[in-house]
């Protein structure tokens, strides 16, 4: 009998097929042809990107110049506008405001083979604080309202270039999908008193069915609703609703967490596409008692057919109790 | 300068390029390769099929045999089961149910061929009312709360078989974008005491902008904040919340309207993919003013990058007015 799931923070339910549970080897992952050729990202090609708003240099280089190991730079066709007023006004019923904001690429790596299961953990801790550095400046700016950040992985997840790099889009506004998560988070704490994502936490580390990976600060655990097969979450044990917020000594732990999680994925699946997003809470806000920052991995495995991101209904053919154990079992 | 649209009835913000808005022939179309061989959906096979549970058929010929204009049958591979009880349990925090429902498959016509835009009027209304036929049949089930009609047309909206179909899922609970729906329908009610629908078409109608076809009883609009470029709606101009409630003698205009849009669609951009779904109301509701049945359009002209899905953030590089423009001067 297939299970039907409800989602504890937004309610969205989902088919869970548990009987023919697939396995990792039902999904079929085309492996990612290198195509090779001129790489705007590599070291020598700085001048081919626009200029870089932030870097992580080697002592003595220069900005725009070879040296660095962790680059910056805004996107060359940017969805967004940098200046210009938010300019919110109605025409008629309808709402509308300028698109400005900002759209950066984060170049994880000088390293155009590296990936994010590949690269050392030196190097993966100065994505995640190349993250928090982005979003601290960002928020001095009083229009934008939030920084989503995010990852395409693989041609199947929407990267256009193959050299490792994360997104960022700078918002005057706030994504649904957050907002539900806030929502979702306040309705929960009005009626229980408590952080909806730490009793998640707590069950999951009680039960041990979902838990993906754990050390003394993070856990990596594959979602009681999960919309899609072998979706990962890693989130902080600890309560806090902003990613910028997480002390300095935390971020090794966390990339340790994150890149053995990548690593356990690629080892179980072959190089599959997948794309992540961080969700936290929007900027200057208070530390929120009901919201609690963490990342979501969604492998692509299965075609999204229309109809699931059209009707909010998602059928996941992998039980996540299912997909958490191939991922603790694999030999890395 | 890019803009940010809000959606009156969700309030889902997206992105709209405004300036380098693509046009149809920006688009690449992979044509549809026609693979042939053996169609299970084809007049003379119908035992390979699961036995039909509702068609039209020619009189006097027999159930599971030729003859028939419209064939409705259980999926082969369903994703919820016929028969058991619901069974609302918790385990801890979590909620869940038994996966019951049903998931059926609409074959349209029986000639191998046809499309819904080629499809002759008749076969188009046997569609539409095939769609009432079933909700009403299900609204039967107690156990039952909403039924969802959706197509995919083109493998890359999620279509496996090309003989061409739509798709029932019939579910204990109500979709997620559904409920949204009808909250964000509620909410604006209770300020307004107006419909959302009705008062958007009453200003797409005044404005002319983003209207694609209308009839007197029914009207196609790219709406103002889509997620997807050359995304339409089809809605009744009168207020009705269900589906079911539409008059006998309203489906062949329905049918007309429809088969035009699709006409256009493919006209202007090829033989997309699309997906289509129907919004109504929950079975057994009583009329509502806040909700307003209309039909989803969503041609697959973008990849949907995860992160979109994910953070319920869209960028539609095409503006929904240029889209309407596009598909009101195709020369059918």
């Amino acid at each position: 009998m297939p299970e039907l799931r409800k989602d504890p923070i937004i309610g969205r339910w989902v088919i869970i097929s548990t009987e023919r549970g697939k396995r990792p080897h039902d999904f079929v992952v085309e492996p990612e042809v290198t195509k090779g050729g001129f790489c705007p990202f590599d070291p020598g090609n700085e001048h081919t990107t626009p200029p870089e708003v932030m870097a992580y240099r080697e002592p003595g280089t220069a900005a725009n110049g070879p040296g660095w190991l962790l680059r910056v730079v805004n996107n060359k066709f940017p969805a967004l506008a940098r200046e210009g007023e938010e300019d919110r006004r109605g025409e008629g019923m309808f709402d509308k405001m300028n698109g400005i904001g900002a759209h950066e690429v984060i170049i994880e790596s000088p390293d155009h083979q590296a990936t994010l299961a590949t690269i050392p953990l030196d190097g993966f801790y100065r994505v995640l604080t190349a993250y928090r550095d982005r979003i601290v400046t960002l928020s001095q700016d009083p229009r934008i309202r939030y920084v989503l950040i995010f990852k395409n992985q693989g041609r199947a997840a929407g990267a256009s270039l193959e050299h490792s790099h994360s997104q960022l889009i700078a918002l005057p506004v706030v994504p649904e999908l957050v907002m539900e998560e806030l929502n979702g988070g306040k309705f929960y704490f009005n009626y229980k008193e408590r952080c909806v994502f730490c009793d998640m936490i707590r069950q999951e580390l009680q039960q041990r069915m979902r838990v993906v990976l754990e050390n003394e600060e993070f856990v990596a655990i594959s979602p009681f609703a999960p919309r899609s097969p072998f979706e990962i979450w890693i989130l902080p044990k600890t309560h806090f609703s902003s990613y910028i917020d997480l002390p300095e000594d935390s971020y090794p732990r966390l990339a340790e967490l994150f890149s053995e999680t990548l690593k356990r994925l690629i080892k179980a699946l072959g190089t599959v596409p997948y794309n992540f997003m961080l969700h936290t809470s929007p900027l200057r806000e208070p530390e929120l008692n009901y919201y609690h920052w963490h990342f979501e991995i969604v492998p692509k495995l299965t075609l999204i057919a229309g109809f699931e991101w059209g009707s909010g209904f998602y059928i996941n053919p992998t039980p996540p109790e299912d997909a958490a154990q191939y991922l603790r079992e694999v030999q890395l």
